[in-house]
């Protein structure tokens, strides 16, 4: 499951609360493309954001509308204890895989967020992603201690931050794949490293933009798979002014939600307060690489 | 009330819950101590993990045992509305002040900083402390924002993070004081830089060693205010080997977690997982550093 190329829609608001319709119908689109998997409550989702009750209705619109493409869920929480809520409340409602960050306020050590996966680990019946994406969890994993939690038996996948596939990529994903078990696959993120990722060798995408331009992404990827170190470059490099926005706007999040917004896939405001989508300026930029790049 | 020395307690938890006795005895030694104010959710008293029940437990708890000594409390959250309901819940309970700090998974722009404190700002009717902690909230406020920000009417105070006073602190709160009104207290905070930044002219210390052992912490606010620069630095470095060990540990909540644990304030282990205290080697460093240091 944890291969191919993972969607992450944004998790559309009206006044403060779900916009369940608009959820679904962006959902519905992502099931049409036959991406490979949605995560429902991925950080574009702002799963850290909602409160128990708002995760059972994304993750039951998600599941309904997702049809035989498995959903995936965010579970990271700051206490243990929540993490275990959140897995209980996702694996009942028909999520079939977990993605698990180490959240962080106080900061944490390696000891304790070993302790964290392998407490969570011994818990759940579906398989665990490790979501190791240090902008927003401002924990870093060293390689000892991925190859320690990837040896859980529940552990099957790592969604790396973009940065570790973009010079030396092939090198890189062997150094990988020599210390980690063989049914635990490497992800990519961060859209802008994507096709070096993938032209690397890593096993899935983790992607923000395939939340809301599938086709586009599909393309990227499937594309990515056939080409060699420069032409993966090049490949991104063709949407170098998107990935701008996304740096500008200190990621994609925000892009994607007014991305929405424009094409009428939710209501403006579409976040919870106090995040809010782009300006005036960056919209119309936005407005018009959407149709320049030709995202859909 | 943001004048003086604030008291930063733990919140001792005992198998997952909230240790009601053991933090009713931590409140009462500060109230016999008579320091300034008791901030009953501070970071150090792990605020974000806490629910709205422990929460409301916790204010009641504190607000119980203070006595006449005012008590804050933390009331950050990633969404708006949760700040809000956090901040009507502290209110009556009886809280004086309110301890902002711009939570945040997302990064958050300086703009929607703004209008987060803006709007919690025209809602609340006790007064606000800005939470400035760049190393928990990931956001780093900028001299501008500061001060329209401290022009809000509910806003009293700033929390400072610990550096800004390490050089030049004279300087730098004569720059501070010229720029915000004259009502908004500047708080110094890391207690390594506490010292100094009272000798600087800061008008209040938001101190962690203060949270248990008021005595001491009074002892070194009453030296500094007397010291000059020089002086100052040599009190602080009194400490160093109790600042060492909080800078080992990724600050100073686990130092005072576990001397809680060594005194018999607290049950071990007294932090909600995945939090945990210090090793068995680090204990007994403090163990050490409390008789030697006079830690009182």
């Amino acid at each position: 499951m944890f291969t191919g190329l993972s969607g992450f829609p944004i998790t559309p608001f009206t006044d403060d609360q779900i916009d369940h319709s608009a959820y679904a119908n962006l959902i519905n689109r992502l099931a049409d493309t036959q991406i490979d998997s949605i995560c429902a409550l991925g950080s574009t989702g702002l799963y850290p954001y909602l409160n128990t009750k708002e995760k059972e209705q994304a993750i039951q619109i998600a599941v309904e509308h997702a049809g035989h493409i498995p959903v995936l869920a965010g579970i990271g929480s700051l206490r243990l204890r929540d993490v275990l809520a959140n897995a209980e409340q996702a694996e009942k409602l028909g999520v079939k895989g977990l993605l698990l960050a180490p959240l962080s306020y106080q900061r944490l050590t390696q000891e304790e967020v070993y302790e964290l996966y392998r407490q969570v680990a011994e818990q759940v019946s579906v398989p665990i992603c490790v979501y190791d994406n240090p902008p927003a969890t401002h924990f870093t994993f060293t390689d000892e201690l991925h190859t320690e939690i990837a040896k859980l038996e529940m552990i099957k996948s790592i969604k790396f931050p973009g940065m570790p596939f973009e010079k030396n990529g092939e090198q890189r994903i062997q150094q990988l794949k020599a210390i980690l078990p063989s049914d635990v696959t490497i992800g990519v993120s961060g859209d802008v490293f994507a096709p070096s990722g993938i032209q690397s060798g890593c096993d899935i995408w983790y992607s923000v933009l395939a939340g809301l331009f599938p086709r586009t992404a599909q393309h990227i990827f499937y594309r990515a798979q056939q080409c060699n170190s420069k032409q993966a470059t090049e490949l991104s490099q063709k949407f170098d002014p998107l990935w701008v926005l996304f740096s500008e706007n200190l990621g994609g999040m925000r892009v994607m939600a007014s991305a929405a917004e424009i094409l009428g896939y939710a209501e403006a405001p579409c976040l919870p307060s106090p995040l809010t989508g782009l300006n005036t300026e960056s919209q119309a930029i936005l407005h018009k690489l959407i149709s320049e790049l030709e995202l859909i």
